[in-house]
Parts: structure tokens; sequence; C-alpha cells
């Protein structure tokens, strides 16, 4: 009879691999085996991410998920992708799981572990956010003293939007994608158009930081981030 | 005539050092001088985090900062670091000042870089902050979907606070220290109490994980967290 194996939720950073961790990359290179979230089977930033500490030798468990527009993907393929992992685990065999950024800050992550946390022994390896490394390509802190932030998903109805925006010192705006018309109304009538900067794959190669007043499109990617300064520039 | 030298500002994450990024962990062990701040010249976290990568040949620039129980270090001590780094800058010699977390979430960087980002190139590095970490030590997701977190530093006046804790999915209340008393109030009136969790020293070899309610003290150290659950447990 054999030891289950562990189950590794390890965040691989915003995009920069050597913003992954010592312990992220001590666990990746190891991994017999590593899973990842795939959308549509193919594309992962995740795995992308990780690419130079993954070894020859690992095996892959790709997470097929059927990936609409901002929509969630089905319940169905995170309890696919949990079985698989699962039958590794009763084999023994420990399994890394890829994330982008944080695996418990808005990520997949969570809904494999809500499914497999209770019958195998799972661990977190926390990682870099976006939210963060978008304040560093910016150059400006994101909060000092006692600044108070808040990270708002763009997917919030405009009124819930409106109010948190109207009462915060910092706001850090994710999921912007076809809801920025949305939030350009909201910022506007709040005068905080011109304390928006908008950040586009913060660290990865192809990063893009320009101010909210100089994008002219309607739509943004799904994973662009706003960052709003209302606060009084303490620092 | 030597050119100028570049001044870094590197997070080394929440305490466990193998959760420093391969970039923070390059950069602090060729570095020709290391910057941190140390409460009254001796005690630096950052510099203990980042103990491992230190090469016994880099050059220790400590910012002696006076600290007082939950006071800013006056204006003074980061005048006179400034200075400091900047005669290096000013030969030539790259200096990397370590910081606990994320350089620019609630961190000390800032006031450095206040002063000189505008006379001489500076990079700022991400880290891992102490919120995620917390998440991870309690085995439970910070947020999901289109929830919303908010960073509350404990300092601010009960009835700011009382607001912002009732209209959001996850808070992280920072700076607990002596406001615990206030917060355990907010959190009374809320119906929150059992929704939140205490996290010391994420990450650390000594960290603790207790429940709100278990706790008896009236005060806790200046760097504890509270993390509150109060949305419906989505995932």
């Amino acid at each position: 009879m054999v030891s289950t194996g562990t189950l590794h939720g390890v965040g691989v950073g915003p995009g920069d691999p050597e913003l992954i961790t010592l312990k992220a990359m001590r666990l990746i290179s190891g991994a017999p085996v590593i899973a990842y979230l795939a959308a549509n089977g193919r594309d992962s930033t995740a795995r992308d991410i990780a690419r130079p500490y993954i070894a020859a030798t690992t095996a892959h468990l790709v997470i097929d998920m059927p990936m609409r527009v901002e929509r969630q993907p089905g319940e169905a393929a995170y309890d696919a992708g949990a079985s698989a992992i699962a039958a590794h685990l009763d084999h023994g065999r420990d399994v890394v799981m890829l994330c982008e950024g944080d695996p418990f800050f808005y990520g997949s992550f969570m809904y494999i572990f809500a499914r497999l946390a209770k019958r195998y022994p799972c661990r977190v390896v926390p990682g870099v956010t976006s939210m963060t490394a978008s304040a560093a390509a910016l150059r400006r802190p994101l909060s000092a003293r006692n600044e108070v932030v808040k990270v708002l998903p763009a997917t919030l109805p405009a009124d819930r939007l409106r109010e948190e925006l109207q009462t915060t010192e910092s706001a850090v705006i994710i999921k912007v994608g076809r809801h920025l018309g949305k939030i350009r109304n909201i910022l506007g009538l709040l005068d905080l158009s011109s304390r928006a900067q908008v950040i586009i794959k913060a660290t990865h190669e192809d990063e893009v930081v320009t101010p909210l007043l100089d994008i002219t499109e309607d739509h943004l990617p799904y994973f662009a981030t706003i960052l709003v300064y209302s606060g009084t520039e303490a620092w």
C-alpha cells in the first residue's frame, strides 16, 4: 500500500519567470506531475511562466477548460480535473498545480482545492500578484500609512463600483475586459479619470502601461488592470 | 567620470526565505551594497529574511530608525538614509534596498523612493505580500469571482472601519497591534467575530493562526493581521 501524494497549489507570479519564488521553482522542478488549466485545451499562461523550471521527465496533466469570454468554466471541467489529479495522488505521486499570480487571490486553484483538500494533503505556496506587480510597473506605491486599498472586479454592478470607488484611497480594478465603458463612466462621474492608469500584462515582455485618458478602445483584454489613486499622495 | 548606480527596491516576501523571488535573490547576492531599515539601529526582519543570500563581501547600509510603537519614524531618518544611499549611487555602486513583503504595499521603501527616484535610476521588484501568505496559512481562498477584497489599516477611525467592513466580502485588517479592542468591538457589532482569524508572522517559523474568538489578550503584535470572510463562500 502506498501513501497518498500531496497536492501543491503553487503561485508562479505575474508573468516574468524571474518573479517566481525559490519554493515554487523547487517544487516545480522536482514534480513528478504538474497540472494546469488550459483554455480550450491549449493555452496556459501559468505553464508558459513556469516553463524554464519544468523538467523534461515531468508528466503534464492538462485540465481542459472550455472558455468563453469572462465566463467561469463549467463545474464539469473542475470535476474532471480533480479526478485526474486524485488518480495521481492515490498512486503516491505528488502533483504541483501551477497558478498565475497567487493561488488564493482570484485563482482557479480554489475550485480544485475545494474538491480535494479534505481527502488529500494539500499545501499552498503564495506568489507575487499582478496587483503589486502593476504598482511596480507604474512606479507608484499602491498604499501607505492608513490608506485603504480595494480590489474591485469590474464585473460588479455599477452602483456598487461607484460606492466603493468613492470611498477609497487606492483601487485595483481587475477583470476589466468588456466592462471598460462602465468603468470609464463611473471614474468620469467621480472625477477620477486622470488618476487612473491601465496596466496590461504587468512584468511580461509585452507589458503596457497607459493613462486611462489615452485609451480610445471600447474594450480591453480580460486581464487588464486599472489602478486608481484617489488619495492625497501622502507619501 | 563614473555613471551613477541604480537603486533597486526589492521585496523579500513575508518571512520564509524560500518565498523570495529568483530576481530578488539574484540582485541581493550580487549587490555591492544592501540597505535596510533597522529599528533602533538593530533589528531588521527584511535582513533576517534575506540573510541566506547576502554575500560576505557585501556592504551593509543600516538606516537607523528610532521607532516608537506604531509611529512612523521621523523624516530626518529617511533624509539621512537617502543621503547615504545617494553617496553610493554617485560613486557608481548599485544599492539593493531590502523590503519586507512588497516595496509598494505599505512599505517604507516609498519614502526613500520619493527622495531619490527623480535623481537616480530606480527599479522596483515586487514580492509576495503577507496578505496572500496569510490566506495560504489559513488554507482559505481570499477572494473568488466578483468578490471585493479590502485592505484596512486598523489605525483608521472606528466609523470608517465599520462602514468598510459592512460592505465587503473579504477584509485584510493590518497593523492591528493596540487597536485590537476597537476591531473586536466593530466585528462584534457586525456579527462577524466568528468569521475572523488572526495570523501572526505568516510563513515564519513561529507562525500562529488563531480564531479571533479564542484571543484573550487586549493587544496583538503590530504586524498581526486579521482576515475576515463575510462573503458567502461562493467557491
